[in-house]
């Protein structure tokens, strides 16, 4: 093998990319040439060759071979990222906003100029499973994908669930401990979740997915009782991104969504905590596999991003015609179905006037909807006469369970939260 | 991409093999031109265009690229494999012993002859954990590779613990199910368990390993009342695969063993149940991951062996100097640390006189030998007038352990069981 250096540019030197710098100073064959910041004159730990706040010298650089993007973001990245692929370089990425939106046309672009397009670090910070749904896994026939793919929120959960504290209280212990953003928003509504799941569902389903059409629900209107009452009933509420078959006879059309589930305790995602991550694929002839680990931060994160950057400088320099690996040539796209062609188990927390005959009318509008209950716990009376009502439903059309709440509520029975049951 | 048709050949049409050829069934660009079996005559589910029961006709078949090897043993398991190379053929193998026995033989050849050796399906079973290790997460040095790596014996611990029933009950009833074999040595002994995690560790560590040097221990002398106590203190009993680096300062010497853990049931290997396998991977930089899945079964296993074949497929006719996949380079030997010189945790089930004192002793012999307990647990007085102590020490050193067994036994200490702790 040549032991040719292999010189890199890196864009973005923040908690990722500086673990990344740290990572490769084990790794003598690849040399860091440049790295662009946005600003100069921010104090790092971390020290590279050149560094500018001009990341198109990096990918208009003849002499670098790969350009890692981790700066996140879809401006300026995709510029960046399709100017670095015309000029025959490969990307690896940690972007998954910008894979969810715009792969399509990277993918594309990439295969035409014959380079390789690797994001490990995109799904699940250092958990493999890009790389082995491509590869080890590449003979089966995938149903479903689904798992935690966030881990401030898995973290928040978490903790309203130990310390028995509000979704609100928890937010703020998270931001002031650094595990949730002074903006959390991408976090805490399922943005982030939902770019891993469209990018899990890409390469899991071989078909092109609008994110746009993706349903997402944060974790914002969980309560520390909706977490309590799961827990009674034995389930664990959990953030999940999901992506599935929703026809068996039509590999077409797929049900994609992120949105908080109560997951059984028997299931392991239930028993994955704080900020871990983990994704479960079942297919035809793995059957079910799970994969854990911790899903964002520095070293992790960089543990995927040098894994890709080391494959390809394992392949380059050795023969002209180098195969870009992993090449994405999926270009049909999915038929993406509405939430409300969905059929889920829903947990439903019920505030119900304290009278005779309330259960009996839960029942009854739930019976009117074709709507199996599995599970009813009535949780007491509050000092304002109402009663506490949980239900946990059998699999229902969704459509019906959203005519059964309207119902409820013309009825005065005050809907308190919605879960889907996994 | 060129759309060439890639002629394999199966040596092997068992449970994995038919596997095989069921799933191979989904994907035409791979033609499964002539299987080898022992018996011709056998009846079976799945038909090739060529049956044999000379499986030299497969490695000399000069139209044959791809040899899948799912016959098990090593004679003539080698003799076939190394025949195949020199005919520059590629290999898929399932073959966990003869990798572990002649894994450095097969692979120097395989550099010589430019071929690749894949075998994911050595290990695990449908997990993927050979391709992430040699792919997505080599940026990492490890520390430590663990798991549960054979489903036989983690079957018959679960309905040991599950029944509250004895481990040749168990057997009984495993070897009834077709779970485990009328010989059950390979796996109730640790063999398979062995060989695994002498492959894991392998990869992991970038050394050769002496398959003849690693402590094995297998599960025959696990009783009903040593999962029952395990369970009491927070615990579950598992057969643990592990190799850790033994000395932080020297990264030649590595501790690899096989052998009955008591796993906290804090740590989700406790959790695998069944014949489900998990391994554990702790490193720099990405911390600690997890795979879990079944870790055998003709589906599952198949998985692997078809990911393998799908892979090298991937990379022939597309260039004259396709790069071999995985190349397995390292030449160093491991220095494999002796079990006496390890440091654990360790569950000592004791059955000692019922007089005054016995404690005291069981406590002054452990303190005489550097032995601090973490846990002592007294479970009344027996019919025969002795009492069954279960004590579970802080780390110690396996020499004094060891010794102070001897001191105890010299005190007429009887000792049930003496089991390791993770």
């Amino acid at each position: 093998m040549e032991k040719n250096t292999i010189k890199i540019g890196i864009i973005g030197l923040g908690t990722v990319g500086s673990g990344v710098v740290k990572t490769l100073e084990n790794f003598k064959n690849i040399e860091i040439k440049t790295a662009a910041v946005r600003n100069l004159n921010k104090k790092r730990d971390v020290s590279v060759q050149n560094i500018t706040d001009d990341p198109f010298q990096i990918v208009n650089d003849p002499e670098i071979e790969i350009v890692v993007e981790v700066a996140g973001g879809c401006d300026p990245a995709l510029e960046l990222i399709t100017t670095a692929i015309k000029n025959k370089k490969h990307i690896v990425t940690a972007n998954k906003e910008l894979l969810a939106k715009f792969g399509a046309q990277i993918f594309d672009l990439a295969n035409e100029n014959n380079v390789s397009v690797l994001y490990e670090a995109a799904v699940a910070g250092g958990i493999p499973i890009i790389g082995p749904i491509k590869t080890t896994l590449r003979g089966n026939i995938f149903s479903k994908v689904a798992g935690i793919l966030n881990g401030t929120t898995n973290y928040i959960l978490t903790k309203m669930e130990e310390k028995n504290i509000s979704y609100q209280e928890c937010l703020k212990a998270a931001q002031d401990l650094g595990y949730a953003e002074a903006d959390p928003t991408g976090d805490v509504e399922g943005f982030d979740a939902m770019y891993k799941i469209a990018t899990l569902a890409n390469i899991t389903f071989h078909k092109r997915i609008d994110v746009n059409k993706i349903y997402r629900e944060g974790i914002t209107k969980i309560s520390a009782d909706d977490i309590k009452f799961a827990n009674e009933l034995g389930y664990k509420i959990k953030l999940i991104g999901l992506a599935q078959k929703a026809d068996e006879n039509d590999p077409d059309k797929l049900d994609i969504r992120v949105h908080p589930m109560l997951v059984p305790t028997s299931n392991m995602i239930s028993g994955i905590n704080n900020a871990m991550n983990a994704v479960l694929l079942e297919g035809f002839p793995v059957d079910k596999v799970m994969f854990t680990g911790p899903g964002a931060g520095e070293f992790p994160t960089a543990s995927s991003v040098v894994g890709d950057i080391m494959q390809i400088a394992g392949e380059l320099h050795h023969t002209d015609t180098v195969l870009p690996l992993h090449r994405c040539i999926d270009k049909d796209h999915a038929e993406q179905i509405d939430i409300k062609h969905t059929k889920n188990k829903y947990y439903i927390s019920i505030k119900a006037p304290n009278s005779k005959g309330t259960i009996g009318a839960i029942g009854t509008v739930c019976g009117n909807n074709n709507i199996n209950l599995s599970s009813i716990l009535q949780k007491g009376i509050k000092e304002d006469n109402t009663a506490q009502v949980i239900v946990i439903t059998e699999i229902a059309n969704e459509i019906d369970i959203q005519n059964a709440i309207c119902q409820m509520k013309e009825q005065n029975i005050e809907i308190n939260n919605l879960i889907r049951v996994m």
